[in-house]
C-alpha cells in the first residue's frame, strides 16, 4: 500500500482514475465522473465540490428504479417509495455486508469511509453491483464538536453539504413527532386535572352539526376497555371516566421532548412554570433528537402499517395503577403516522465515483441503537440483484453497533448477514496500547505521528477481541485497516498478520480515502470471497431468556464484563417491564462507545468490572429494552469553539464553507 | 349571488366548471382540470384530493421558469431560485394587492380561501396572469385547534396534506437555525464563567498543524472591537480578555428557543438544571417556531446576502456593560446562513384551478409581522408581468396584519400595492353587531344561521372602520363579503351598502368556496378596476419620530385607543434600545387580533381605552421594535381535544384523512 497517502483534511495529490463506463449485473450503473489531474485539495467539502453529481433522476435510471417510483429533492436527492419492494419481492437478495468498527478514538476510525470506499471499489473498479447504506447525520454534531459525517476525502457521499444538512427532512420529521406527543402528554394531564369527567366527555366527544359521535381512534380507545358501545350517549358514569381519564402518573413519564441542538443547557429542566398550567409544573428533559424512540422505529419498521402499529405502541408512561399509557391513548397515533409518511422513504443520493447510497435513519449507537434503516438495506438488497453487495454501517465498536444491529434490527429484517467488515486504524490501535489520550480539537502527540511497532502490537488486542465478539454471531470477519499517511509499512503489516492470526478471514490496508474506490480494491476482493464463505449466523441470546439475563450476556460475553449490578431503580423498572409483558423484548445498550468496559478512560480489553445498570427503559414501540450503564448523557453539547466558528455560506456563489 | 351555495365542510353540488385553455399575457398557463359533474364531497381534503395537480415542473414550464431555476421537491412542490430576480430584473412589475379583513370570530373569515379564490378568477376564468403568494402555515395550530390553512371548498392550494405538513422545511430550517444560537448562547455563557481568560483564547484560538489562526468571523469580531491585529500570538491580555469574554448578562436575554408544536408546558421553563452546567439555572421559555425573528427575517429580507447580514445582526441579550450582544459576536452567523440557504427560496404550489401560488414565510400576524415573502412578492411580480396581478395576504384584521404589511414590509421592499382587498362575512359583522359569542369547536347559535339585518348593520361599524383604517394608506379598498350558505340576500346586499357608502370603491359577494375561481369573477373584476386608481400610498409614521410616538400613532389612529400607557419595564426597554441606536425602526405590534384593542371581548369598534404596553422587545436583525400589548402568550396550547383526534394515515393508499 505504500504509494498511496492518507492526508487527513490535508492538501492531496491526484493521478487520474479511470473514467469508464461499467456493465454491471443487471443495469448499468454509470460512473460520469471526470477526476482532474493532479488536482490540489484541501478539505472534504472542495473535494465533494470539485465532482459535479450527476442528476438523482439519472442515477435513479442507471439502478432500474421507475419513474413514479421516486420523488426527487433537489438535483442530488430522492426518496424512494416502498412500493419498490412489492415489485421487486420475487428477485432474490444480494450479500448483505456490515461494516462496523474496532472501540474508536474519540475522533473516529473511518466506518463510513471504508463503507464509501468499500461501493465505489466494488461497483466504479470491480463491475460488480453494490449499494451503500448510511445513517443521516445529527445536525447536533455538524454544528457542534464532530463535523459533517459524510465519509471523507475521495470517499465521499456528494454534495455533502445536503448530506449533513437537512437531507429531505426526515429528522425534522421525528423532532416534530416526538415533541407533538410530549406536548398531548402533559396537556392532556392538566386538562384531566382541571376538569370534571363530564367536561372532559363533552370535550373529547362533542356535538358536531348536531351529532355526537365517537372518532376512529376513541372506538379503538372504547375496545381496549372492554366497552363495545358506539354511541356516545349510551355510556354510564363509570364507562365515561374511564374513557376519559388517562390517569397518567407524572412521576412514571419516560417520553422526553427532543431537538436536533447540541442544548446542554436542555439536559435537565422544569417545564409548566407559567400561570397558565396551574402549578403543573414537573422535571423533564430534551434529548437529542436522533435518540427518539421514533428514529429507532423508523430504523426498524418494515412497512407503513407497522410502523403506524408501532408508533401506536409506544409506552409514555403508566397510569396510577401502574399500567402502561400509550400513545395510542393519547388519540395521537394517525397524526404520529402523518407526521412520519415522507420520513419513510429513504433517501436516495450518491458516492464520489457515482454509484448509490441509501441515507436512511440515524446515528449515535451509543444512546440508541445506531443503525440505518431495514427498508433502505431491503430495497437495495433487492437492487442489486443476487451477485451484488449492499454494504451498511452500525455505529462505534462492534461491541456497541454490530451487537445491536444483530440481536435487534436482524431480528426485525430477518435478514442474514453475510460478512463483517471490522474497520481499524494504527492509531486507535496505539490508543489501546497505551498511547496517550486522543482529543478532538488537541494536536496528536508524537506517538501517534512516528512508528511505534509495541504500541501497536499491545494495542491489538482490542482488534482480536472485536473479532472474537464478531465471531460469537457465526459470521465471517474481514478487517479494513484504514491507512495513515503517517503509518509506517512495518505498522501495516504487523496489523493485518495479527488480525489475521486472530481469527480474520482477511486483512486489508484500505486507501480510499486519498484514492478513492481503487484504494479499496483489495478490500473488496476480500469481501466478495468472505461473502462466499460458510455462514452460521446466530443470535446472541434468546428472546425468551429474562431481561437481566439477557443483559448479563451481553455483559459478559461481548463487553467482557464479570457480572452486572443493577440499582434499585432498574431492578424495579425491570419488574414492572416483565409484568407489564415486555420482557421477551431485545436489549438495545446504552453505554460509551469508547471503551469496551463503562469507563471511557479503559481501553484495550479491560476485565474484572462489574457493568452497572443504573436505570432501565423500555421502547416498545421500537420492540426494545434499553438499559443505561452508568450515567448516559442523551444530550451532548457545544465546546467553547463549536464548529459553527468555521462555517460560512458565500452568499454570491451559494457555496458552504466550513463543513467537514 | 343567490344560486352560489356556500357549504362550510358540508357537502356541495358541484357544477361543471370549463376546462379550456387560457392564454394568458405573456404565457400559457394551462389549468388541466377535469371538473367532475355534480360530485359530491364532504370535506376540503376530499376535494383536494379528487382534484389530480399538474406535475410541478409543467407548471414551472407554464409559468416562464427555466429548468435550472427550480429544485423540485416531490411531485407537487418546488423551490424556486433567486437567481431569476436578476434574470428578470428589467421585467416591469404586475400590479400588487393585499387582502386582509376585518376583525376575525376565532375561526377564521376565510383571507386565505378568498386569496385563492381571486386568483383563480384572474387566470382560469378572465385570462389575466396571477400569482398568490401564501404563508407557510404553523404544524402547532395544525394539530392544535386552527387544522390547515389551505384556503378551503374549491378555493384550495393543492395538495393540501403537502401544504399544511412539513412543505419544503422551512419552519424546520428556521426552528433549527433558531435554536442553535439559543444553545450558542447558554454555552457561552458557562464556558466564560468557568475558565480563565487564557484557557478560553486556548480554546477559541487553537493550534492546528502547529498554527494558530483566527477564523473570518473572529476577525470581523476583532474589528468591531477596534483591534486590527491578525495574528493570534501579539494580542495583549486586555486585548485577549475583550476578545473572548461576551460577558452577556443572564437577565437581559431575549433570544428564546422555539418548537413547531402546541406545547403550553414550554411557557416558562427553568433551563440548567443538570450537575453538568453547574448551577447555572435560568428562567427561560419556548416560543412557537413561527414567532422567531429568524421567520420575520426570512419574509423581509430580499437577498441571501441581506439575510446574512440581518442573521448576523440579531441582538439576543445585553452585556454586563449594557451594550447589544449579536449572533455575529457568537460566531454563529455563517452556521445560520447555511442552515438557512434553501429556505430563503419560495416554494411553488398550485390552486384547485392549476395557477400558480408561492407559499413563504409565515403566520402569527398578533405576535410576529405574519406577512409572506418579500421575495415570493418581488419574483411573482416579475412572473406575472405589467397587466398580472399579484395576490398577497396580511393576517388577522387590516388593524393587524395589512397595518404591519404597508409600514414594515412595504418599507423592507419598497413595493406599493395596488389595491386592498378587505374580506368581510355576515357572521363576523353579526358578532360585532352583539351576537353570543363564536367559539372553534362549538355549535352556531342560531343568530348566525337565521336572517337578522339589526346585527348585521351594528356590526358594520367594525367594517367601516377596517376600511378608514385602509384608507390612511392611501390605497383603494374593495370589500369582498365571503359568503356563507346561511347568509340572506337582504343581509348580503346591506353589507355591500353599507361597504360602499363607507367609502370602500367596490364591494362584491364571492362564492369561491362553492364555485372555485367562477365564484370570485365578480371580485376579479373589480380588482382590476380599483388597481386602475389613482393610488397615494404613503407610510403611516415617519421612522425618525420616537419609538413611544409611532406606537401612539398606531394605537390612536389605527385602534382607535384614546391612548397608550407603558409599563416600567417597558419604557426602560424604549429607553434602551433608543440610546443603542435602533430608535428608528418601524414598529411590529403584538396585540391580540380578536379585537381592535387589546381585550378580545371588545367586539365592534372599541374606544376610549387606553392600550397598556407591558413590554417593547427589538428584533434588530428583522429590523422592528416589538411592543407587547397586555399579555400576548407566544406559544399556543393544546385544547382537550386537538385536531390530531381525527387525522389518520390509511397505510395502505397512503392517503391522509381528517385535515382540514
Amino acid at each position: 500500500m505504500p504509494g498511496f497517502l492518507w492526508c487527513p483534511r490535508g492538501r492531496v495529490t491526484m493521478s487520474p482514475l479511470p473514467s469508464d463506463e461499467r456493465r454491471c449485473m443487471h443495469k448499468l450503473w454509470l460512473r460520469e465522473i471526470s477526476w482532474p489531474l493532479f488536482v490540489f485539495f484541501s478539505s472534504d467539502i472542495e473535494i465533494s465540490r470539485a465532482q459535479s453529481p450527476k442528476a438523482v433522476d439519472v442515477l435513479a435510471k442507471e439502478i432500474g428504479l421507475l419513474t413514479d417510483e421516486i420523488e426527487i429533492y433537489g438535483q442530488t436527492k430522492a426518496k424512494v417509495r416502498l412500493s419498490l419492494l412489492e415489485r421487486l419481492k420475487d428477485q432474490p437478495d444480494g450479500k448483505y455486508v456490515l461494516v462496523a468498527g474496532i472501540t474508536p478514538t474519540p475522533l473516529g476510525e473511518g466506518k463510513s469511509t471504508v463503507t464509501v470506499g468499500l461501493v465505489q471499489a466494488l461497483t466504479a473498479h470491480l463491475n460488480i453491483n453494490s449499494f451503500a447504506c448510511l445513517r443521516q447525520p445529527s445536525q447536533g454534531p455538524t454544528f457542534g464538536v464532530k463535523g459533517g459525517a459524510a465519509g471523507g476525502g475521495y470517499a465521499q457521499v456528494i454534495p455533502m453539504e445536503e448530506f449533513n444538512l437537512h437531507l429531505t427532512g426526515d429528522i425534522h420529521a421525528i423532532t416534530a413527532a416526538n415533541n407533538l406527543l410530549a406536548a398531548a402528554i402533559d396537556a392532556r394531564i392538566l386538562h384531566e386535572n382541571t376538569q370534571s369527567d363530564k367536561s372532559l366527555y363533552n370535550r373529547l366527544v362533542p356535538v358536531v352539526n348536531g351529532m355526537r359521535g365517537f372518532s376512529p381512534i376513541q372506538l379503538a380507545r372504547l375496545r381496549r376497555l372492554g366497552i363495545s358501545k358506539t354511541d356516545p350517549e349510551t355510556l354510564t358514569e363509570e364507562e365515561i371516566s374511564r374513557f376519559v381519564r388517562l390517569d397518567i402518573d407524572p412521576s412514571t413519564i419516560t417520553w422526553q421532548r427532543v431537538v436536533d441542538t447540541n442544548d446542554r443547557f436542555l439536559r435537565k429542566i422544569t417545564v409548566g412554570q407559567a400561570n397558565t398550567e396551574k402549578g403543573f409544573v414537573r422535571q423533564a428533559q430534551f434529548d437529542i433528537a436522533v435518540a427518539s424512540e421514533i428514529m429507532a422505529i423508523l430504523a426498524l419498521t418494515t412497512s407503513l402499517q407497522d410502523m403506524k402499529e408501532r408508533l401506536g405502541k409506544m409506552v409514555v408512561a403508566n397510569d396510577q395503577k401502574g399500567e402502561p399509557v400509550t400513545a395510542e391513548d393519547l388519540g395521537v397515533t394517525g397524526a404520529l403516522a402523518v407526521l412520519m409518511k415522507d420520513a419513510i422513504k429513504p433517501t436516495l443520493m450518491q458516492t464520489l465515483e457515482g454509484t448509490p447510497v441509501f441515507v436512511h435513519a440515524g446515528p449515535f449507537a451509543n444512546i440508541a441503537h445506531g443503525n440505518s434503516s431495514v427498508l433502505a438495506d431491503k430495497i437495495a438488497l433487492k437492487l442489486v440483484g443476487e451477485n451484488g453487495f449492499v454494504v451498511t454501517e452500525a455505529g462505534f465498536g462492534a461491541d456497541i453497533g454490530m451487537e445491536k444491529f444483530f440481536n435487534i434490527k436482524c431480528r426485525a429484517s430477518g435478514l442474514v448477514p453475510s460478512v463483517v467488515v471490522l474497520v481499524a486504524t494504527v492509531r486507535a490501535l496505539k490508543m489501546h496500547g497505551g498511547g496517550p489520550n486522543v482529543t478532538a480539537g488537541a494536536p496528536l502527540k508524537k506517538e501517534y505521528t512516528e512508528e511505534n511497532l509495541q504500541l501497536v502490537a499491545d494495542g491489538c488486542c482490542n482488534l482480536q477481541k472485536q473479532i472474537q465478539i464478531t465471531q460469537l454471531f457465526g459470521v465471517p470477519v474481514v478487517v479494513a485497516l484504514n491507512v495513515f499517511k503517517t503509518d509506517s509499512p512495518a505498522e501495516v503489516d504487523l496489523v493485518c498478520k495479527i488480525a489475521k492470526e486472530s481469527g480474520a478471514f482477511d486483512a486489508v490496508p484500505c486507501n480510499h480515502w486519498s484514492a478513492g474506490g481503487r484504494g479499496a480494491i483489495k478490500l473488496a476482493q476480500a469481501v466478495e470471497k468472505a461473502a462466499n464463505q460458510k455462514n452460521s449466523f446466530k443470535y446472541l441470546y434468546s428472546l425468551e431468556l429474562p431481561i437481566v439475563e439477557k443483559i448479563r450476556i451481553i455483559a459478559q460475553k461481548v463487553y467482557g464484563a464479570q457480572d452486572i449490578e443493577l440499582s434499585p431503580v432498574a431492578q424495579s423498572q425491570v419488574d414492572r417491564y416483565t409484568r407489564q409483558g415486555f420482557g421477551n423484548l431485545p436489549i438495545c445498550m446504552a453505554k460509551t462507545h469508547l471503551s469496551l468496559s463503562h469507563q471511557p478512560e479503559r481501553k484495550g480489553v479491560p476485565t474484572g468490572f462489574i457493568l452497572p445498570i443504573s436505570e432501565v427503559r423500555a421502547s416498545i414501540g421500537a420492540g426494545f429494552i434499553y438499559p443505561l450503564v452508568g450515567t448516559m448523557s442523551t444530550m451532548p453539547g457545544l465546546p467553547t469553539r463549536p464548529c459553527f466558528y468555521d462555517i460560512d455560506l458565500d452568499p454570491i456563489t451559494e457555496q458552504v464553507k466550513g463543513l467537514f
